[in-house]
């Protein structure tokens, strides 16, 4: 799937291929797809977003290594891609729901949220001087009521899906909500099926202990990371069979 | 009809090549070519707008998927091509049509508005640092009585139609309307030429879940976008033979 | 006529070749040889516009294809070339003359507008960042009781004719006019002749239905585009013998 | 004389070649060479300019082909090269010798404007993001009772000759001055002169009704343009040797 | 390791290779393997940090030679890579330090500190114009009482690390820190397995004279460096086997 | 003497060679090799400066060749190299000169004055965006009875002389210096040993007519150029022997 | 050492090699190396600074070839590499160190002042549109009693000797402190040990006549340059032997 040398039309975001695409874009994606992977699952009761920290030293402290981030009470986000271009989204996310606070007293609408940081994202494909964000954000939240799941992607397009997963394993988490997910589940079940998602994307090399779960729920519609007992409590319940694991995730 | 590496005539804006063209405008225009196919058509009773939305995975939710906006009041807006560029366009028809309101104190003329968005396209086919939009939009509203159907493209030329499509299946859509179009049809008449055109622009893989259609009326010129079941109704009446599938879309 | 690739002495405006000719002023040129033709005439009542629209399709309004626009109560121009150029030019036009309105309560001289422009389109070809225009005008107005015909090209160079053309038959248009073009004709002589012009110009494919004609009279000097049964009155009056039909316009 | 291709020297301004020319500079030059010719001539009672406008078609006006321009009420410009940027300059000499009059209250030395607009030239001789001006003037007029003759070129350069020549004829007709010039002439000699210089620069395709005169005479210091029916008086008192004709004026 | 020629895809920071890379954050993270090493420990009674300054000359002043930097009463920093660099990202971590002081009237939290460092380094790699940072930094301090060590490196990513080197012996310290690193050391035992690094990472050519640390302690969050005499006392008590000598720095 | 192609690192002010040159500023400094010889002599009586100006031809001005400004009532100034150039940075010293008076109310000090014009000078030789001075200087003057005699070259280097030359002549000119140069000399040894200087330069093809002197005495020290009568007395003094002819100036 | 052509990486100093190095910066530390030789000493009483300037003709006014500069009381500083590049620098520092006195009421430190300069040079070698500065200086000063002796290089490094040298002649005199440098000399000692090291760099070609020397001594902490009388006094005093030509400064 990675794109050829393209006789020059993919070295600047000015430009466009004779076939129309903007080659430069299309290589800020491969480097989301070199990410690790992140999921997010709508449910029955709210909305959850899982990832896969990837923690490659026993010196290094998983918390460090931030991929979901709270961005208002009601709103959290799971990132893929380039971490210091994550980083500057997030803060951006956070600066334009403190100022919906501050203008309208009331929390931001999560598809407003998510709509400005894709027309941020979308100036940096059509100017030059800089470089597209290499970067992928799942946007989850809940807004009257209302439970919402964004994905974001370099060219600053924005799709809402029901689940879906950005990163290296994508392909192998998409193989399993298209087989499995099912609405009615419940945060716990979502919970479950995220689990065997990422699973699958790390083709079974899956580590327990670095698995980061976010979740918001109707109930209580207020976005929080789940403690590390919590999530061990929902990886023990989880049997992982090998026909599981997905075998084409290294796109 | 896809041109071929241009001597490097091809790689800015700012260059013309030895016979007058600006390759990156044709470039951006392919854009739209690849992009989902938009009809839009007049009738006695007022003018609609149909878009296939190609909905991929029933993980998507298709109510992210949005290719029809309404501008203003008496305005909607159809739209082809890169997707974050069609939204940025989209928000400057809005705040235009918004400062009509605030300056005039009264709605902004579709000629008026179509002619700002073309404009502000143009700016980016003659000035170096950016790349021309590739999206094209068709414009579709009522002022003083008059129903209106505009289409613009990446170069920022203005025209308009009776019926015209863009996007990937234009030369099949555009081939039903020479043969069939009628001035005085109804709306549903329309609607139904419009399906018909959807139809054969994707070769009959035609989805009938995913048609979104935005209408306006000269008995009461408001936009709107149809209800689902009003969409379905429409579908349903409609009944497609497979000589009506075009096969020339592909260019 | 078409230059050959000139050893990148062509890319840039800001670049003279060898032997002291900016190819890039040279190539916009070109983009105006490809547009539709235009035609002016003074005569000895006035002076006309004739533009021939070339609607493609009868899907399309031919009202939408403006090739000919009012500036100001007492000139009006006609355009061939880049349409979305075209369209800025002529808005900068009008707001010089109501500059000029506004400044010095009266109105501007129809030279010294054309030189306004002129000296806009100038800056195009002296300074980087930009392209030139692609775009060619006649500007026919009356100052003071005189008829004025002017002539631009991206260059920016100013030239008043008697009789001219601009766009793809210009060549076949001209050989017409050195010929037939008296000073002495009448309105409607003039009309005549430039419906000859136009055509020759088409090689004899001519569509009567989408001639515009322009016109300013010394004895009502306001500037109007004639209506459609005034157009075709004139059209039905002439008689076009196949050898009026240029072959040379192909250039 | 016309320079070869320069390994990449001659593609921007800001560039000196090896051997430390501009070849940028030098190609503006190659352009004021194919312009029309234009001399100037002191003599004991004034200066005068005259130009051969080269009307190609009898379709054109020969009073748009502007090619002396009155500056002030003192003094007068001839130019040749690109016709744009010539009338750029003008525009600025004109504005230069109004601030003149405004600030001091008294007309503009001739030097002091030729300088001003030699540095105005010369700064597009040294900074990029644009290119130099491809046109030469010929300053005529009278300060303080004194006649002076300015020559500039794209460089920026200043010089002030008795009698000179720019354009493409320059060359023949400097070879006339240096055989025949005479600061004792009458300003009716100074004309015949000329006549004669212009023919030669022709090379004997000298069109009469085509030449235009200025003068400025130290009787009284107030520069105009000759009536044609002064220049006509003139013109048919000359009579034209064969062997008056310049060879190598091509160059 | 070292990245082979690419294309041309590594001439810019602003351009994505087709497999989604910055080459050039990759080339200053080069920049940072060919620097002096330096690691730092957290450990029990607080964190430390160490530097070998490889004093090359005896004419050298060592002092000058500065690795390890205080930030504010509570943080401390190691350097490797651009020297230049590095005391520009110090000197901006100072200013962010008195910032906070002055607008919150507290000292600033480590990690705050880290990330404004580690956003301002991201925008080196984003926008044209500037190369990326060729240096790393290990942040080190203590917060309400919380032990806190950071790395960042040229692409603004930052993680936590229980023990980490930067430089170009951060392999060899690293394989000693897996093997032997145990949270529950003192600050003397830090100090010791610090040193054993440092002589790893140096293929045993050790300079006892000029290694620089750097302590904060949980019972006095001061940061300072420790005296020479101090440092000496520590390196006496090390004995280093050869067989502790790293292999695989060189990389 | 003349650099050859330098593989690309010659093209632009901003870049060093591998070798630690700016092709540049030698090929600016080439351009000051083409100019006219101008020479620079201190002696007991105060400071001199000559000039050829090679009037080519007798239609010339030779008082508009400027090669010897005054630029203070204490300072001139003599120029080799690019005419325009050189205009600007004697526009810009006199400025210097009157900000000086204005502010201080005393003549600036000829040595300061220089060191800006150089300060100006180096600017254009470390940013992009224009293109060195193609210029040299020779600044002569007297501050509180010292007479200087600096000169200039396009790197912004300042260097003073008891006796220099600038252009074409240099070699020539120095080989005469070096050889005779007396400091006790009076102003009259100085110009005839100045003449001798350009006469050498000149391989002999003297033209006594165009020769222009500059001059500032101890006794009264006020620059001012020689009135040509008394020049001519000087050259009339002067006897060239053909040995003093210089045989390597066409470097 | 030079270093060959890199493939394109050498060209900007916005741009890193593979290898993570910035060629121009190492490009610009050539220009340093063809620099005259300038060495600075510490010793007991002080620090001095010497160079060897190079007169290359007897028509030079050696006082005009400034090497050594006094930017404050207590501050000299002596420079190698482009001169026009380090008298700018010296300006700044000069500025400097007003400023410190302007705003603190006291002399700056040393190692400020040395800072400031660094943190300049650093950003040419971080932004593009500018080349690094080509030269190095030695900064010698007492501050609070400490002697100071830093060397500054394009990088913006920063380093401090006991004794150093920069310039063409550094290897040989270097070589020489290597082996006689002692702390304990006196003012006296230094200057023979320095006028050694030039006589070193230089292969013997020492020119007594042209060496400037400055010094700061603690006990009047004033820096200055010493007089010719005393330089010669000093000289005389040095016996050359031919072994201590080095013969590797060539480099």
């Amino acid at each position: 799937m990675q794109p050829q040398y393209q006789m020059g039309y993919d070295r600047a975001i000015t430009v466009f291929s004779p076939d129309g695409r903007l080659y430069q874009v299309e290589y800020a994606r491969e480097a989301v797809k070199r990410g690790t992977t992140a999921v997010g699952i709508k449910c029955s009761e709210g909305v959850i977003l899982l990832v896969d920290k990837r923690v490659s030293s026993r010196l290094l402290e998983p918390s460090s290594i931030e991929k979901i981030y709270k961005i208002d009470e009601h709103i959290g986000v799971a990132s893929s891609g380039l971490v210091g271009d994550a980083r500057l989204l997030v803060d951006r996310a956070r600066v334009e729901a403190q100022i919906n606070r501050v203008t309208y007293d009331e929390s931001i609408d999560v598809e407003s949220l998510a709509k400005k940081i894709c027309d941020h994202m979308q100036v940096y494909t059509q100017f030059g001087g800089a470089r597209p964000y290499g970067t992928a954000l799942l946007i989850a939240g809940i807004s009257e009521g209302e439970v919402r799941l964004f994905e974001t992607d370099p060219s600053g397009t924005l799709l809402e899906y029901k689940a879906t997963g950005i990163g290296i394993g994508r392909p192998a988490a998409m193989k399993i909500f298209e087989e499995e997910y099912d609405p009615a589940m419940t945060i716990s079940g979502a919970v479950h099926l995220g689990l065997k998602a990422l699973h699958a994307a790390t083709e079974g090399k899956f580590d327990v202990g670095t698995v980061e779960i976010g979740v918001i729920e109707t109930q209580n519609p207020v976005f929080r990371k789940m403690e590390p007992a919590e999530v061990k409590a929902f990886v023990d319940e989880v049997e992982f069979s090998p026909s599981e694991t997905g075998a084409d995730q290294g796109e």
